[in-house]
């Protein structure tokens, strides 16, 4: 018996749609986000998955992408767990930033540094930022030693994996099916842990929105019994999703 | 220092507009519904509550409520529980009838008597009934023991008291303001117990859909510090308040 695990990337959000910066900003979806969320529980009942439990960030656009995927599912009624360690990676002073304007700003190669590497944060988010989550009730029960001023990928593998171990894999020991509604980055921290993904290639992969994953598990190690190539684990027609894969990569990582 | 409850029954579902029992069928919200939902929320907000938790049962339609009043208030991130014990009174085999064709096929006052006396259900939902919600996956491990065939409203009473003391009083009592959105009769049973309603007086009481009910609980006691009229806790015009009552009066309790 493997144990089954379901990534599933939140939609199109406003700030996507308008190419700003947005990493722990509570933007909703967008009108197109939604619709992927719902095609995306679709496809999870098109291939039968029996879900137990569903795990999100504390963002709305993923929670907002579990509810309409699972309404759309009929499983609604899911037990649902929400923890601040699935949230996207923290964008420091890029939070809120037009995407064009910063690589104006700063230099295509910098931005390209903060955006792709995997242990070279952006600047800390600047008391005049205008965007900085901290002080959102949300977040009010964090202690400032773990309440992110910035993140690069290393540093939202650090906080993602207690998380994996203490919250979702006792779910996955116990037979559940879980499904876990989050970001980009958050979801690539994830999948780097779960194929053995090297800090160089990690930066190569583009998880699509809408479009679950779905991991196979041995239950002993909780890793997959063969590691591979995330998206081949993907749901839904491969071209598709191949395309959703490039369009993600030209456009905006880290939304 | 208090201890503040908000009840919210869920708006109108699919069932309610076709005049149909529906106990733990499991219908949608219909587009009314949804809007009654949304408008709780802004109740809410404009009232300025700091929701920390929200309860709800296993049944789409006070879920879904939950999460557009929540959304509306941009608390979608609140923790969420959910338990049967919530849910809505089971019709036994009135389940999925017409009303007007039960009154015709038993008489008014039989109906009258399963609709609202305290301590006579329904006859139990038949094999051939088929909307019984026995074999759904999300009761799948309630033993037989627990699971209703048919409940009258001294049932719901007995089975809904478990979770308010074990489920909800424990937030409550950890200082945390929380929400329940669930169902006329499950609601009724627990503004009986808050306000010491007598199993006479309960009959004559119509919860009005999408209207949040606030109560401030003496934490010692988790009662209110003067039990009263429910619907006097009402947020929102009480005109409005009124009319809701008495159209759930004069249409469908129990839906």
């Amino acid at each position: 018996m493997s144990a089954t695990l379901v990534l599933l990337r939140h939609g199109q959000s406003t700030w996507n749609a308008e190419n700003l910066f947005t990493g722990w900003w509570d933007c909703p979806l967008s009108e197109l986000g939604a619709a992927e969320a719902t095609e995306s529980g679709r496809l999870m009942a098109d291939a039968g998955l029996a879900l137990d439990v569903v795990h999100t960030s504390l963002q709305t656009r993923a929670i907002r992408t579990a509810e309409l995927a699972l309404a759309e599912m009929g499983l609604s009624w899911l037990p649902v767990r929400r923890h601040w360690r699935l949230n996207e990676r923290h964008y420091g002073d890029l939070t809120g930033r037009d995407k064009a304007q910063t690589a104006e700003r700063y230099g295509e190669d910098q931005v390209f540094t903060w955006r792709r590497s995997y242990d070279v944060p952006p600047p800390p988010i600047s008391d005049d930022n205008g965007h900085d989550p901290n002080g959102d009730r949300r977040y009010a029960e964090l202690p400032p030693d773990v309440l992110p001023a910035s993140e690069c990928l290393a540093d939202v593998v650090d906080r993602m994996l207690p998380y994996w171990f203490d919250g979702i894999v006792p779910d996955l020991a116990a037979g559940r099916t879980v499904l876990v509604a989050a970001h980009g980055n958050s979801l690539r921290a994830l999948v780097k842990h779960l194929d053995g993904i090297s800090d160089d290639a990690i930066s190569g992969l583009n998880i699509p929105t809408g479009v679950p994953l779905v991991y196979e598990l041995d239950p002993t190690t909780m890793r997959p019994a063969e590691p591979g190539d995330p998206l081949a684990r993907s749901l839904g027609d491969p071209e598709a999703v191949a395309r959703a894969a490039a369009a993600v990569a030209a456009q905006a990582q880290g939304g």
